[in-house]
């Protein structure tokens, strides 16, 4: 009757620790990972805070959490974990990784530095890379993508937030050859948490409550080789996005359109429905909507659900693929949590929120 | 390490039906009741919508609830389910209430219809009552002044956001005698969740979004009895109080700013909090921040947990005693779940979201 | 050193009516006539609420406006005013405009009714026209594109507010043949003012704030034939646009990212600045922003500006055209008085919001 | 028929400054003076940004305003300008006053540096003052209050934004003896930018939209002593005032709910209303509502009107007075362009927005 997994039996526990446990991908693991019925939080690692309760940083964690946070020590997590998130900002992120890798660990990594698997790309768009050997290692964790790859990966390069709304949503589409890849729009609007928590003019709630914006417009923007790498990848085509992202007046979501050009004229939102359903036929977190209905970043908020829909323009020829998710959580801190749960055999959504804190 | 219940062995399950499911507070039971380990959630009864998929009208539920929502049956409830929700408008929930233990069924009311034992009271504030024959069979939810009689409540009337948030912010006080009873000021503020599913010009985006205004000023809101009643009990003399609710642009979360008057002019914070740790010392879902620490209501956002910390104003020989819950949650569903966990001798929070979706 | 027109000497004065004067659009028409240096307001005409104060019903006009809501009459407004803007919903426009024109008044219409020259387009998106007979006498405002026949104008049908943004943004690159006719895909982002005032599921608040959505979406909006005509026109060449407009989680403002192919590769947002501001250099009402800034509707909300902007992705040839306005200004009351400001000879920003009410 | 003033013939123009342009109260004044039809704005004073367009960091002032930021110099303002805008955070205001009056050019401070006429207590709360030989010079700035002392003044301190709500709120009462001036209870709400356009935790988007909560509580805000001097000097009593301010997830707007005892038990509504009435019978900017109707800082936002209603509560013998402003205008720039024309023999609201931006 209700989907929600929920495990019944239970045996042996994973122990985890998260590093960079206080930004918002970090808390947000923290909310997902203390309601996870299978694993053990054993260790926040963070660096200007170490020494304080987690929780004196982090409201949403007192009276809950009363973990102290603790100074990155590769060798004391690998005696005590078996896997570990690392929630840090890219560049940072490489070097902490490669450690607890040397240390035989498993890595769920949320920044980008293993998401790219050629190293000129990465340093094209991100500077140099401090430990490009490792890049190989990486498998991306696109769960309805990359499987059966995850369950045996133990670098996971957990995929951003544009990517994984924009992939999720024109896969299915390129990969039914329903659409060309040449020529694809990307508009995409995100939550303001994206930015991170340090505060900026960006995200200062007088300038940026009650107005919508683009940024980094005409291809700037870094997670635009992601996506590109993962669609050229599907399609075999060595494809180009045109991608804007934009800063709409909310916390978290993003709801990525996507403009296509249907490769033949009688293409319907139904076949595209279709595609999309016999894709994610096996994949708990994607919800493909009846063509009409319109994904609401809302709908998602707090869960882990993908909600696609598929529109098409008779007039114009343009097939319009959308997708909602929650940038937090099936952006960054659910999906590395889903990649925890492929790669150690368990339930793929167990311990993920499936119904989103609506309204 | 971290204080959320887990089960572990698991036996039987409870069967539980809503009676009201696609109204704020219904959507809000199923969230929780599907990721609670110990709940069968079988039906969702509705009246206008009955035949449709309850997912039709809840975005949130679409691929992760299927029900179908059915007209109200207690005998078919009956047969089928150990307790039932009851989400309903006050006057409507009453004679539901009534067929329902008239067949047997544990009630966990949501409504106002039940949480007055004073007929007279009640009907001066909210016109005729349809059962009030059972109004002596009540036992009022406010889990953490009433746990031990709700532990064979078969009618429970869970209580009203406001007084939920209100009460637990001044009951340590009046209880421990460091306030006088008399001049309680009570400033409340809500988001607009509060006031229901149904559009209307008071939460319709552009006039309430970027403004925020009281409404029934005066002691003219229904919850005023509600608070006096359970204060009055708590400090054995019958005191009124100053009651202003606002309106807030926000869609949940209520803070309640209660003024009280020092019952000696040495008292300070430290004492304050001092016995309200005290009272909820076996209270899951109420955190007692240290002095100092405000109350946020995006720190408890989606969670059961009420938030409060104590001031004094030695100047001016006030207390200020606050509380942040989450209307929707501590303040509707949440605590009817807490009350239903109480009631059938499960952990108290079990399946109740103890981290908030924060930030 | 300060752009914003100011009247010096004062000689007859506007005596003007608004008919429809309770909606957004009409008390934003009244916010701005009020501080117009020109005008004298004279009669506020309704319909359900006839007899009472206008004030009764709009917070912000209380101690400002002592104005009574009238029944229509066109004979009586004729006797008493020179023109009238009718802020109507769209088929209710049409024969009210008509009996206006019949008593010679001068009308401007904000309805839709009149936008569109070719009656039989018009009744394939709206339905059947109760005037299809005064299509012809019409003057489409976008005062940018059609300052001199608004001079004569005794009918103008302003612009509705996705136009006025979409159009703006990208006839410079049309009229200078910067880029193709063909495959224009426009993105628009709207805040919830731009539903009304009637209280819907859709703008109430705890289902619209926090969340994005697109609606409408695969050719379904009925600005889309509006866009097509004015840019068909400029043009030359009967193109159409790919068209998906969202709602944001905000009041005011329309964002329009327009994405077009360049018409040689060598093109680069410089050249598309330069023929923006050549297009727009007598046009107080136009902003075109430096390369790299960005359009955000914050910094136009209040004011009758649009902000552009321009840039170019040389990876993938296409050109992003922005343009932030403030839907219920520029895209409805303003560009209606800037319109009157330039039918009877005023400066054209006479009395009109230059600055934003930012932040 | 409507009330705004109108300027009809021009004559001589008052030349300002402002110094501290680029903050939220700078650019308010900014957005005032370049509409006000008798005052030319002719420098911009800062800091940090001196020699660049001020427009470059005030997206609202672009194409309208093309004044280069200049570093200070009072003896070039002294020769260029008849009065002066000082807009500085507190201690750094009074050494520049005290020189700019030095070259006697008018100043109207927008800081707290004048605000209190008590060295010792504007000690107590702010630490040392810098030029205190001119406290006694200041007039305080609440035009309603102190209109004729305005007249002559050369040094006036506007108010601040709690204050002036506050005060407005219950002066009439206290005037009139309505109520008793012992137990005064400021329950306030603030929108966010109060807390100024530095960027920081307590107004970072994710952390505060979503969320409302006191700070400062217990008697720690530096508005109390202005509030308990202001409303002292009224009453005839040196009394004092519990005052919480509280933060609510919204740009503009302070609502004040004031609580007082009722100094009889027969004191209604509409006696209170009278009262207030009487007392702002000549001031434009105050809107007394009927009895039963609620300010809403929505419906004052953009604007400089102050909305004031009262209710009482005969079960408890409390009034409760609230006050709605729009603390950017009303409670700083408004105010003091009010203070302006007042001193310079301009009718009060002249070039003041009447009518607030909404919705």
């Amino acid at each position: 009757m209700v989907s929600q997994p929920k495990d019944i039996v239970m045996t042996d526990r994973l122990r985890i620790a998260i590093v960079g446990a206080s930004g918002y991908t970090g808390v947000e693991l923290a909310r997902i990972l203390v309601a996870h019925p299978r694993v053990d939080w054993i260790a926040a690692v963070g660096r200007s805070s170490v020494g304080r309760k987690l929780a004196d940083d982090l409201p949403s964690l007192r009276g809950v959490v009363d973990l102290e946070v603790e100074a990155f020590d590769a060798a004391s997590l690998a005696r005590r974990t078996d896997a570990v998130f690392c929630a840090l900002p890219h560049g940072q992120s490489a070097p902490i990784v490669d450690e607890l890798r040397g240390h035989g660990l498993t890595v769920l990594d949320l920044s980008a530095d293993f998401r790219l698997r050629d190293r000129e790309i990465y340093e094209q768009w991100y500077g140099p890379h401090a430990a490009p050997e490792r890049l190989a290692e990486a498998v991306y964790g696109l769960v309805e993508l990359s499987r059966e790859r995850l369950k045996t990966a133990d670098l996971i390069a957990v995929p951003g937030c544009y990517p994984t709304a924009s992939i999720l949503a024109v896969a299915p589409l390129l990969r039914a050859e329903l659409v060309s890849p040449e020529g694809l729009v990307i508009d995409a609007k995100s939550g303001v948490s994206g930015a991170g928590r340090s505060p900026s003019r960006a995200a200062h709630l007088p300038e940026c409550a009650g107005g919508v914006r683009a940024y980094k417009v005409g291809g700037a923007h870094r997670h635009i080789p992601e996506i590109e790498a993962a669609l050229s990848e599907i399609s075999g085509v060595a494809l180009r996005v045109t991608f804007t992202p934009h800063l709409v007046p909310m916390t978290r979501g993003i709801l990525s359109t996507v403009y296509a050009t249907a490769a033949n004229p009688a293409l319907d939102a139904e076949a595209c429905t279709e595609a999309a359903r016999a894709l994610y036929a096996d994949s708990p977190s994607v919800v493909v909507l009846d063509p009409g209905a319109s994904p609401d970043t809302l709908a998602v908020r707090g869960s882990n659900r993908a909600h696609l829909s598929y529109a098409v323009d008779g007039r114009t020829g343009r097939v319009i693929a959308q997708a909602a998710i929650d940038n937090l959580v099936k952006g960054a801190a659910g999906q590395a949590v889903q990649c925890l749960n492929v790669r150690f055999g368990l339930s793929e959504g167990l311990g993920l929120p499936a119904v989103a804190v609506w309204p």
